[in-house]
């Protein structure tokens, strides 16, 4: 049996296939972890149409959400939802809010919301904590980049569970998407709705294999990560900021044991 | 001592003396709130220079605090901190995210961060849950108006415990405050700093008295709320989104209890 489990987390792990890789928690019911987005896109990194003013580059808010394999927010190579497509379009975080909600009232498939401060430059960095439970171990957020005709970063189905155990730290680089939904070429690119909608697929430096695009970059090979996502295990405790909360991005190598 | 107690609350609720009303709060020891926030800022209700593009009105992502009276995130007529100029002036958070987190550590003030995404109309509505703990009774909050100087609504300090109970709902009209740090005078003034800093003061109708500022209206006696906030204590439940969370916003009457 034991070899089974392996087998199914090693299966979830390498691919996408629908393998429920979240009903073999059997980790503590539930936990908490400070998670962190730091934006690198840099004129430096990204100078291609970097946007410096109306507006500069910079990141909306974070909304994500914690859930079961039953509830997807976004995914690559399918088609957005409408939330997910006022998100990626306009920054508006209501329709895919009430989308979320109707997901945990019908099918019990989320955990809760959470969200984190927009960045207003491209560079910065914004960070909030979210919870997590044996049945919902994933972690699905989106963060739209600003100005952009539908581009966003974030992570899909993130299984913070190890078997019996929560990860105790994990870092993810961020890549650009398109959500499928306007048909801008440039940050900048007027509103012009795709019709009929194509699928969230990833912006990489050759597609679209366009010179106009902003990331093309033929001599890449790849894009340079455009984000990076860290998300940390707190230790439990009902008073006061959890320790790793804001020390993680300050690179501070104090041990602060004084928060409990 | 019932006397005391009740005497204590009522200055506690009738003034701004720091009387610390915080301490007597015998409520259970923790409180889960949905906090919805809603624009009120249309052309209709501000028309003189109501900002149509670049940016059209909108409202910066929510950045909240619950705490002690050991704990203030602003307050009229004193002067903001840093972490504050930077979310008014310009919606950074990460400044503010660390004040708040020290006070944390050392003082033992904060039980809690929240946030809540931005809202990229200056009529629309966002949400976020926050935690209360019987020592830390007190929220306050900043939503920057975008774009303006240095401009925000929120709240300072409302105590959501009532002695030996918490409070089921609360809601608050929200007016204009200046962080006295951008002398800006219009929505969309260029960055002026106000030196020396300036304390932070509400904006009204007839102050600053100038006709050219952007809030100037001769002939109200008040302005009208420019936004509203509703918290709902919500029943305690570990998995799924909270009934009141989605449905007070949409003033549905369908009482729904398919949740916990």
């Amino acid at each position: 049996k034991v070899i089974w489990i392996l087998l199914v987390t090693i299966l979830g792990y390498a691919s996408t296939l629908p393998v429920g890789d979240d009903s073999i928690c059997t980790a503590e019911e539930l936990a908490k972890y400070s998670i962190i987005f730091t934006g690198k896109w840099s004129q430096t990194a990204f100078p291609k149409q970097y946007p410096l003013y109306r507006p500069p580059a910079q990141w909306s808010s974070m909304l994500g959400v914690t859930h079961s394999s039953d509830y997807s927010m976004w995914k690559k190579n399918e088609y957005a939802s409408n939330g997910v497509r006022d998100f990626a379009e306009k920054g508006e975080a209501w329709v895919l809010m009430k989308e979320i909600e109707e997901a945990g009232q019908k099918i019990q498939s989320v955990h809760g919301i959470f969200s984190a401060p927009a960045i207003s430059s491209g560079t910065g960095q914004t960070s909030t904590e979210l919870e997590v439970h044996s049945r919902h171990p994933l972690v699905s957020f989106v963060v739209r980049i600003v100005p952009s005709p539908d581009w966003f970063v974030g992570i899909d189905s993130l299984n913070l569970c190890e078997g019996d155990h929560w990860m105790e730290e994990v870092s993810v680089d961020l890549f650009p998407y398109d959500a499928g939904t306007d048909s801008g070429f440039t940050f900048s690119s007027p509103n012009f709705a795709t019709i009929p909608q194509d699928t969230v697929t990833e912006i990489t430096c050759s597609s679209p294999s366009h010179p106009a695009n902003s990331f093309y970059y033929p001599k890449l090979k790849i894009l340079p990560p455009i984000a990076q996502v860290t998300m940390v295990k707190l230790r439990k405790n009902h008073l006061g900021l959890p320790a790793p909360y804001f020390n993680l991005p300050a690179k501070s190598n104090e041990i602060i044991d004084s928060v409990s």
